[in-house]
């Protein structure tokens, strides 16, 4: 490409960079109310996160408008092309995240008005920080395409995979043992269930960067692959623990 | 593009669209086992849909990768970009539905020794019988790049989150009333939820289709904007009923 179809093509790949951003800045903040709103049985809180839903998805067919166009007009190639597939994906994979806080909102809703025991909650809220944690710091790699904060936001989703399954044992063990509502037991799941999900798409984005910076896929590598490229303890089965918690075979 | 450059387009994206059916067949043969390994208490098929589980993601890298080739090579514009841009995004909701299958297996090894009310399998039965012929028509429609078929595959979708919500309380009433094991009873719903998110999936390719088609983004659509496009009665929230069963404001 010539110098100024590049400074062009620079400017409009950045604006559509920073839309992406600040559809990453509004997700965060609707899992954030989500999830507070669960714990603090805040249905007003939660009837604004629904509310809010459907400019996420208006953001996200926005995006992938713009990105289809710069790929149709300007017409990049190698690591330019990689960087507007990453976008692409990125921002799929956010709109993704807002129908997990939305779905979150809604057991907000369904709980609002119940009492559970405070150590189901309490796992619950240590979820809530750490999958927090990991969107920020994976939309941060975004922002800076940093590929080198990637392990640990990757080491971190296995944190969240293990906490949510010990909720769903908590829960279920309740359940069974005090003969509490199973209905009420689900949602929380639900909930939790949402919450890791997020934490995978979180982790999706991380990847998509290593992909952009390095020109590399790491979906579905094996643990050894991983580990040799971002270190140790790297590389669960993507498709995580979540709906195999309590089965005899993971 | 000059017809020798089109032509030859035209011959790889063929290639890549063939391989695109390929992978769709082997993710039908997958959920279609995982659910026979479930109805039948069959644990060896159970293992054999998880130990193919590696082909699909294989797949899916390498799909991945000739679609972002193609486009750095031939740089398409217009339908032709949509075409492609079409079988990428298939191939990750394909990829996904692989992973659900998995799912369902881990609960079909889960309950390979557990006996359940037949009316619970019943309606995971027909769910499985109807999100097979979604997923199928979806592929179909791929295919034959058939906007027309959509409809019917969006409607059809939607009874399959129909027998989800009717599934999910039926387990629960039962788990509460009779005090069966919640396990247990979780261990269905997960397995009927991951066949609902498979029903989602295939109406993602659906949307796909129309938009590679008629260069119409359909997501998101409300109600309206959908039924004067494709007839009544379509265009329901597409976060799906999913985690919302059992909540009280659906």
């Amino acid at each position: 490409m010539s110098r100024h179809i590049s400074e062009q093509y620079d400017l409009e790949l950045s604006q559509i960079s920073e839309q992406v951003m600040t559809m990453g800045g509004l997700v965060e903040q609707q899992v954030d109310d989500a999830c507070n709103a669960l714990i603090g049985h805040d249905p007003s809180l939660a009837r604004r996160v629904k509310a809010t839903e459907q400019q996420l998805n208006s953001m996200e067919v926005s995006l992938d408008d713009q990105c289809i166009g710069i790929i149709a007009r300007r017409q990049p190639a190698a690591s330019d092309l990689r960087d507007v597939i990453c976008m692409m994906k990125s921002v799929a994979d956010l709109e993704r995240i807002g129908d997990e806080a939305n779905r979150i909102a809604s057991m907000a809703l369904a709980l609002a008005a119940v009492e559970m025991p405070a150590s189901q909650y309490a796992t619950f809220r240590s979820m809530h920080q750490t999958v927090l944690e990991i969107l920020g710091n994976a939309l941060d790699a975004f922002a800076r395409k940093d590929a080198a904060m990637v392990p640990e936001i990757l080491l971190a989703d296995r944190e969240v995979d293990t906490a949510y399954n010990n909720l769903v044992e908590e829960c279920t063990k309740q359940t069974d043992q005090e003969g509490g509502s199973m209905m009420h037991a689900l949602n929380l799941i639900w909930a939790a269930r949402a919450l890791e999900r997020v934490g995978d798409h979180a982790k999706n984005i991380a990847e998509y960067v290593v992909y952009r910076v390095r020109g590399q896929d790491i979906r579905h590598s094996t643990v050894d692959q991983q580990t040799t490229d971002f270190g140790p303890n790297i590389g669960k089965d993507r498709t995580g623990p979540g709906d195999r918690a309590g089965t005899s075979d993971t």
